[in-house]
Formats: structure tokens, C-alpha cells, sequence
């Protein structure tokens, strides 16, 4: 195929768009690849559709070659399956609804798990239909609330999603290893760097969980890995590594005492160094037990307080502790709560108040690292009043434990701090691919069961496996371009071959159009710049910003029977006798 | 690619589905093709998205070959453009609209003029720039008040629907033209029958207008066809030939008389040939002009009656009559409006209260029939009375003349009556494509204008070219099925082979895989029937079912080291030595 850029469907703009936050927003609306329609909707221009199916392609193909089946649902969708399981309620404003003529409710598919889950009922009823690997690359719609950064979060996608249907866990866990492969030869394939980090479910629920992350400054997720071994995970996912039980014979024990005026660790630390200092070392922030209280919003509606007892050296983190709690929403402990809970001293509120057992019954979880043994500072119940020398598992025992407190670089790494001492730094990267397993929650949902070799009924367990296919043309245009623009693998690019043909003379003209035809001819796409009143500085302008990975330039050389071969990337150089082009520019094409 | 039965996402069903109408819905559920996901909404199951495909890539193929390049917008749209164009409103039920979180007002595209003439003055503003053809192949929504027939009519859809941008009507027409040659290549290349109907543009407004209809004797769309020449006109486009004018001179002065208790035609025609019976030949309702009163529900929702004179032997066709007034609606005139028009007499109502220059002032538009000089008897606007040899033009002069009145098999063809006496007949089919010339209404609407060679600002002219890409997997299906099953055209069968084993004989199973290998590895798309405990005469009927072109046998033949090779439509069976068969299926696959 050959793209001729005098009457190709784009226009290249010299000036960043005004909405654009990032460089893959800003250079694929400058590159004419994308516009936007709306708020996180986007048209595809010609060149931009072109890279799309390039990635639609590359996943297909992988899906196919790992023995997946492609299949594809609407997109409108009627409530009664999502009511089914849930969803319909769960997902709050997260997607769009929308009623028919007939007033009968419908909603724009976010994901298609209850359709998949009712597909394979209806057609399979024996454990020798399975396992069966079925997917679709679709059109998927989430009221976001604040659509952002172009295609990297659109209120309008293209996902490919899949799903493993398995009778046993360990067919479920075959074919998750299976797609953690076929995720791995399509992200090699993709040609960007990216990163398999551990993650949380999320709202599906499901245990085993990894996300593949495109290695990017300003992603939006922020994950953390190790310095030392190759352990890296979302932040919500990190697991804290609980120390060993703590001997503490010699503890005294716990005393309250005055502290007034200390409302805050600070303000706390500093009564403490001054009032009743320690010999071996002063007193600070992650010697006190702070207790933050919120309220758990249940999908039924229900609100629930709850207690976490975290080192008062580290903030919760809310997406940490909502990813630990959903479909759970965490909002503010108001004042009402406090008057409905007349156990609770502002500023002073400690252990002894708190948990199932205790003057409030709130439900009280502690950070990890609190364990047995571990000696903490703490509100004593009383205004102006702090225990000290309370000794968890001596002095009181939480309900329960939860990962909702800060990860911060410098953390000992979980897998390896032990033996070989390595600790946690953060990075950013942009979620592509989510690979996990989702259980027996949609098949219970949707009564999906067949029978075993037995005769006997049995649910299915499923796994859900996602790409993002338009956020990875954003997403690999983000981890690849350089100042000068777009730089796309050649896997992914519009076309093979940028040919720009430069000045005024007709022979430039006439010796480019051939070698353009002789390339199309060898079954390359040319991007054939034969626009004629257009400056040779404007067309290398917009070579590099287009970001095919071949330029061919027909230009002066010519008279010397020269053209010149350059790379994108590297933007190496090489002058090519013309009539060794062709076989040239096939070689570096193709590898 | 082989696609074994044993694992393929399938089951065919032996009864049909208890909602399926015709019999391409009957049987691509059957078949396992497809399955509803609601009213008007459908899954693709793996081997109806393989006939969808190759239907887009056929579709593709023929766009790109002439020259359109593709793009894509969201199907989920902003209200603002097609606010100013006024669909918004004018689609009235038949779009699906939604809110988004804060309260936006959103659409899912039924057609998407108003985004291409968004993005044509986005990047162009030259008369050097145009013309472009644009296209996209989409999913599309329309919230059918009768979704029917499964993909024959459904409310999600696929289209292809392209644009022509011109600055002038000349080139218009020439991009019109290139789009009906396209057209015609595209169709001819699905392998189905169909026939280029003139027709009216409906909603879009705009001049040229024709459709490509499927030949379907249950089609949705009737349409005329001349017993001698080739005019083939939808319906509601039908022009009846207007008669010349008649010689009126020996014609007596009109008279009234007293026809007491002939408020409908049969009676006015009994009491006529009792009371005035004429000479040469009896009266016949053909003589009495009717006058049917309608009232327009105009887009900005005021009401305006409308009166239609026409012979009385016929009937107003209300699709006809709809289709010359869209958008404006057309409902019934009521007790009220013949209140509010007191110069009505029902049963006697004549051209001498009707007009906007007579009595009534409503307006009067007469058949075309109804020229100069004819002669009619009709109301004479008083109770039990009606007016004999009232003359058109001598004795009332109607506002207009309306294509309004049915169409019948035997009406003379507009085009060759005249010269060679041809007639014509109806027939159905199915509406598989419709290109017609939209004119400047979205330019307009939208401010689309560019530059012409003056330096002057002009308005472009557009094409709208559709095509319905899903809707052709069952209009295909409706015209090459048999009673066994699915007859796929070559270009879009889900495979090019079907390959059945049967048997038990182990080696039988041996020589079709190494078969379907051998088919496979020369690029042929094999359907593989490998499954081990199923009857030769249940897998014979799932190939019927299937439909793909060519099954190959490898049963008890196998020891004579002979294989059957049979044509799916023509049951043609061919034994063929097993070393020879790769050649002979490329060769019969391949043409």
C-alpha cells in the first residue's frame, strides 16, 4: 500500500493542543493520529487506525496462537445479567446506562464477564467442553470521572478481554499461566518496555492477580519494585513483610500518662522527648500507634465504622486500603459517627476503646507490623492522656490485620530484605494488560455449572484477562518517543517506509513514485511524501513527527545516484546507491 | 488455520429457535453463528465473527481500492453536532440517548454525518484538498420500535457508511459514480443477488439516491421492476408518469347532484351507474377523485392539515406518502380537525373547499395522475351530493401533485411504457446498501465551507454511502440457503474446507489430520470435524448445517485410498485418490 501524503487524511500541527497533559496525547493530535470528539472520546484518523489494527492484529494473533477462540457481544447490554451479579450496582456511576423506547433498562458494556459466564452455559454442559479460552477485542464504554491524558484513560476503549472457563483451580491456574505467555509474546511484540507487578483483584474479587505495566514517568499507576531482587508490585498489592513476634519480657507495664495538648503525632513526639525521655534514643513518630477511623459504605448501602491502627510515621493510603476493601466503598468518620460512639476521645483514641470486644465494638485492624511483642505509645481513651509501654498481643489484640499503610521507597522488599537485604523504590507505568483470577463468583452469579467426571454438578471457575488495545497505541507512544516525536516499533507503524521527496526537480519526483511502487510491490506500506510546494524542512519535521521507523529521503543525492536511508530511532544515517534501495530498505524492514 | 469441531465454540442446534422468523436467523442460531443478547441485539459465536470479517475485509478492500481512506469515530457522541443539525431532535425515538455522570447529553451514532463534516473542516480549507472519500466500518445503534428478523434488523449493527466531500455538484456526481462502481464490485464480490433500486433519501434529504437491494422473497423492502427494461425503483420512489394533458373541450360543465348515502367510493360507484348511467361504459371507482386529509406533525412539532386528491380506485400508500414529507411525520386527521374546519363535509369533501386559495385554506396536492383536462365525479362539499365532469385545470386548480397513491403490479413503467408497453411488478428484497447524494444540508448545518479557486469561501457538497455489514451475514444467508442448511458464497465462508472424519478406524482420523495440515499449510482455512464419538450422519448434517463451500470426506473410502470431495451447493460428489486431494481442494477453493 502506498500513502500519499497530498491526499492523505491528515494535517501535522506545529502547535501542542491546549488540553493536552502528556507527550503521547500532545504528539499523536500534533502527528494528526487522533482528535478528540468529546471528553475521553477520540476519532482515529487514518494514521492512527492504521497503528490501532497493527496492535489489534499483533493481540489476535497471539490470542489465536495460544488457542484462544475470538467471539464478540454487543456492547449494548441489557441490566438483567449485571443484576445478576451485581455490577449493574456495584459500579455506581462508573459506567454509562441508558433506557430504549421501552423504557427497558440497558448499560454500554465496561466488561463483558456475565456475557462470557452466559455464553459458555448455553452452549457447554461437561467437563470435556473444558477448559475453553474465549475472547474478543470490542469497543468498551466506563463513565470515568475525569477522562484524562487522550487515549491513556477515554470514556470509550478498545479492550481485548478474555476468559478461561476450568472446572478445577489447577485448570484455572494452566490457564493463567497460559495467558501470562501468549501476555508476554504480545508485549515483547508491542515494542515497549514494561513490567509484570503483582496487584490486587480490584473489584472482580479472585486471587492470583499481575499486571503488566508500560514503564512510563507519568503513568498513572504507580507500582513499586526492588532494588535488588526482581520483585515488583502495584502499590495497593504490596504485601508488607510481618516481622517476627517480638520477645518482650522486660517491657514494663502500660502506664497512661498526661500528655496534654498533643491532639497530633507531632505534637505527641515532642511532649514525649521532653516530658519523658528515653536513654538510648529519643522518641519518634514510629513509636506511637496512631488510629485512623473510617466508615465502610457497603454496596447494600450499609455503612460500617472502622478502626486501623498503623505506625504513626505513615499515612494510610486510600487507594491501598479502597483496593484491599472493594467493591466496599471508605468514606469520612463524620461528626455524627463520633456522637454515636461517645467511647471515642478525639486525638486520644487508642486500642482500648477499640475492636469488637471493646467500649465501641468498632471493628479494629492494625497495620502488619504491629505484631505480637511490638511496644507502642498510644491514645489512652481520655483527653490529654497517652498510654505508653502498650504491648500488642499483651495489652490488646486487634480484630484482624490490613495492607492500608504507605508504602514508602526505602521499605524493606518483601521477598528479599530477609536474606539479602533489598528495600523498595517506586516507579510509574501505565496499565496495559491485567491477567487474574476471578474464581467461581460470576459462575455462581450466573449458575454456570457442568457436570464432572462423576455426573455430578460442578461450578466453573473462571479467569479474566485484559489489554488495553487503544491505550497501548498511546502507551507505546509514550515509553518510545523522542523530542523530535512519535518513534514506533516497527511492528506498530502506520507504514514501513517514510519516503520524502525533497526540492523541485521533476527526476526526484519521478525516481521517488518508482521506488515507492517497487517497495509496495515487495508488499511494504510506504508513507510517500510527494507533496510538491511543500519545503524539504517541513517534510523531515514531519518525518520525525510522524514517527515511521524508516525515512528514505530522495533529494539531492540523486544527481550522484545517492538516496539516503535513516533511522528514526537512532537517526543513523546511511546513503544507499539508489538502485540497492529496495533490497536495503527490505532488509532493515524485515529484520 | 484449522479449526477442529472437537474444541470450537459451537453447537448446533436440531430445532429451530422458537423467536426466529426467517430462515437466516432460523438457521445461523441453528448453526451456531450467532445467539440474542437481548431485543435486537446479538453475539457473534466464533464462526458467524469469521463470515462477519471477511464481509469487513471484502467491504475494506473495495473502499481502500477506490481510493477512501479509513478513520473512526466513538459511537458514543456529544449532543452538539448533532443538535446542530438538527437529528437530535428529528430521530425522534429512533436514537438511543444517554446522560453521562454530570449530566451530559449523549448518543450512540446511528450514522455519523455530522462527525466526518466535523473532521473535513477540521483539517481542510481548500478546494485543492477535496475531493476525499472518507469511510468507517462501525457499530451502530438505532432503537428499532420493532427490532425483528435477528440480524436482518436489529438495534446494534455494523456499517460501513462513507462521505464524499466536493466543492462542486459536477464532482458530486463523479464521486457518487466511483462509489456505485465500488458498490457494485463489493456486491458482486459477496455472492448474493441483488438489484440497484432508485430510491428516496429519506431523512437525509439530497437529490440522487439509490439502493442495492438483496433479492429476498421475505425481504423488509417491496420494490417495483419493469417486466421489460431494467428500472427497478423502491416503492417509495416510484414517479408515476404523468399522463400528458387531456382535451377537455367537449366536456359538459361540472353539475352537482343529489347522491344521498355514498359517503365511500363503491357506493358512489353503485349510485352512479344506477342513477347517471353512462353510454359507452359503467362508471368504475377510477373515475371518482378522493380526497384523503392527513395532518403533518412538522419537526418543530406544529400541526398542518394536508388534503391528497387522488383516483379513487386507489389508496393512499402510507410509506410512499411518508417518505416524499420525512422528517416531517404524518398522522391522522381527527375530530378536532375537522371541527377546527368547518368547510369539511365528511364523505362529500371536494376540490371546491380545499386549497389554500378555497374555503378550508388546507392545503391540496393531487396524485399525478390528475392532470389537465381529466374528468372526475367527487365531493361537492354538501351532504349527499357530489360533482359530475369536474374538469382539472377548467374547473380546480390543486397547490402541487404528491407521489402518494400505492403502486400495483400492471401500472405502466415510467420509463418504457410509453415506447415499448413494459409494466410493472413487485418484488422484495432486502436493503443491503444505499449511496445517495446528501448535498449541502450537513455543510450548512455545520459550517463546513473551503476556499475555491477565486479565493471564495464555498459550501461543500456531500455524498452518503452505506453499507450494512452485519445485515449482510444474514442477507446472504437468506439468499443462498437451501432446506439442509447454510450455503456460503466462497469470499465469505468461515472456512474454505470442511473436513469430516468418520468412523472409528483410527487411521481415517490419521490421514484427515495429516490432510488438514497439508490444506493448511497451502493457506487454506480448514474446518475439521475430528470429533471421535460422533455419527457420521450427525456430522454429514452439521456440514449441511455449516454451509462452508467444499466437504471433504475421509471415511470407509480411505481403504480404496479415496476420499469424497463434495460441493455444498450443488451436492456435486467427486471421489478423489487421497495423494491428490490438497491439489484438487486448492485448486476447486481457489478457483
Amino acid at each position: 500500500m502506498i500513502l500519499r501524503m497530498s491526499t492523505l487524511f491528515v494535517r501535522t500541527l506545529r502547535e501542542d493542543p491546549a488540553d493536552a497533559e502528556v507527550p503521547s496525547h500532545r504528539l499523536l493530535v500534533r502527528a494528526g493520529y487522533i482528535r478528540r470528539a468529546g471528553p475521553g472520546l477520540y476519532s482515529w484518523l487514518p494514521l492512527g487506525l492504521r497503528v490501532l489494527r497493527n496492535i489489534e492484529r499483533i493481540v489476535r494473533e497471539e490470542m489465536d496462537g495460544m488457542g484462544a477462540q475470538e467471539l464478540q457481544f454487543p456492547a449494548l447490554l441489557p441490566r438483567e445479567p449485571y443484576e445478576a451479579s451485581g455490577r449493574w450496582t456495584e459500579y455506581g456511576d462508573g459506567i454509562f446506562r441508558l433506557k430504549d423506547r421501552k423504557q427497558g433498562d440497558y448499560l454500554l458494556g465496561p466488561t463483558h464477564e456475565e456475557m462470557f459466564t452466559l455464553a459458555v452455559k448455553d452452549l457447554y454442559s461437561s467437563y470435556k467442553d473444558l477448559p475453553v479460552w474465549l475472547y474478543q477485542i470490542q469497543t468498551k464504554y466506563r463513565d470515568e470521572a475525569r477522562p484524562r491524558a487522550g487515549l491513556l484513560r477515554g470514556r470509550e476503549f478498545i479492550m481485548k478481554d478474555s476468559y478461561s472457563f476450568d472446572t478445577t483451580d489447577e485448570g484455572l491456574d494452566a490457564s493463567y499461566a497460559a495467558h501470562r505467555e501468549a501476555y508476554i509474546r504480545t508485549f515483547d511484540r508491542l515494542g515497549f518496555e514494561y513490567v509484570i507487578v503483582k496487584a490486587t483483584a480490584g473489584a472482580m474479587g479472585g486471587s492470583k492477580s499481575e499486571e503488566f505495566l508500560a514503564r512510563a514517568d507519568n503513568g498513572e499507576d504507580t507500582y513499586v519494585r526492588c532494588t535488588h531482587c526482581d520483585y515488583a508490585a502495584n502499590v495497593e498489592a504490596v504485601e508488607v513483610a510481618a516481622p517476627q513476634p517480638v520477645a518482650y519480657d522486660g517491657v514494663p507495664a502500660a502506664h497512661a500518662e498526661q500528655t496534654p495538648d498533643t491532639p497530633t503525632i507531632e505534637t505527641l513526639v515532642d511532649h514525649l522527648n521532653e516530658k519523658f525521655p528515653r536513654d538510648d534514643r529519643p522518641w519518634h513518630a514510629g513509636d506511637t500507634l496512631k488510629n485512623v477511623l473510617v466508615v465502610l459504605k457497603h454496596p447494600d448501602g450499609t455503612r460500617e465504622p472502622l478502626a486501623i491502627g498503623l505506625p504513626g510515621d505513615r499515612e494510610v493510603d486510600e487507594k491501598r486500603l479502597g483496593g484491599q476493601l472493594e467493591p466496599t466503598e471508605v468514606v469520612a468518620f463524620e461528626e455524627k459517627d463520633f456522637a454515636a460512639n461517645p467511647a471515642l476521645v478525639k486525638g486520644y483514641i487508642g486500642p482500648g476503646a477499640l475492636g469488637e470486644k471493646n467500649a465501641s465494638g468498632i471493628r479494629y485492624v492494625v497495620d502488619p507490623r504491629v505484631v505480637e511483642g511490638t511496644r507502642w505509645v498510644t491514645g489512652a481513651d481520655v483527653d490529654g492522656s497517652h498510654v505508653i509501654d502498650l504491648v500488642a498481643g499483651r495489652d490488646f489484640t486487634p480484630d484482624g490485620t490490613i495492607e492500608a499503610a504507605e508504602v514508602r521507597a526505602g521499605d524493606p522488599c518483601p521477598r528479599c530484605f530477609d536474606t539479602d537485604g533489598g528495600t523498595l523504590e517506586t516507579a510509574r507505568g501505565i496499565e496495559m494488560g491485567h491477567i487474574f483470577q476471578l474464581g467461581r463468583k460470576y459462575a455462581d452469579a450466573l449458575d454456570l455449572r457442568v457436570l464432572d467426571e462423576n455426573g455430578k454438578l460442578v461450578t466453573v471457575t473462571m479467569g479474566s484477562y485484559g489489554i488495553g488495545v487503544s491505550r497501548a497505541v498511546a502507551a507505546i507512544a509514550e515509553n518510545t518517543h523522542d523530542e523530535l516525536g512519535l518513534v514506533w516499533p516497527r511492528e506498530v507503524a502506520p507504514a514501513d517506509v517514510h519516503l520524502v521527496a525533497t526540492g523541485k526537480d521533476q527526476a526526484v519526483f519521478e525516481a521517488a513514485a518508482a521506488l515507492a511502487e517497487n517497495l509496495h510491490g515487495q508488499g511494504l506500506t510506504v508513507l510517500y511524501d510527494d507533496r510538491q510546494k511543500v519545503s524539504p524542512g517541513v517534510k523531515f519535521k514531519d518525518a520525525e513527527l510522524l514517527g515511521v521507523p524508516t525515512i528514505v529521503v530522495v533529494g539531492k543525492g540523486l544527481a550522484d545516484g545517492v538516496v539516503e536511508v535513516k533511522d528514526r530511532a537512532t537517526a543513523e544515517r546511511t546513503d544507499v546507491a539508489l538502485d540497492e534501495v529496495p533490497d536495503h530498505v527490505v532488509r532493515v524492514v524485515r529484520g
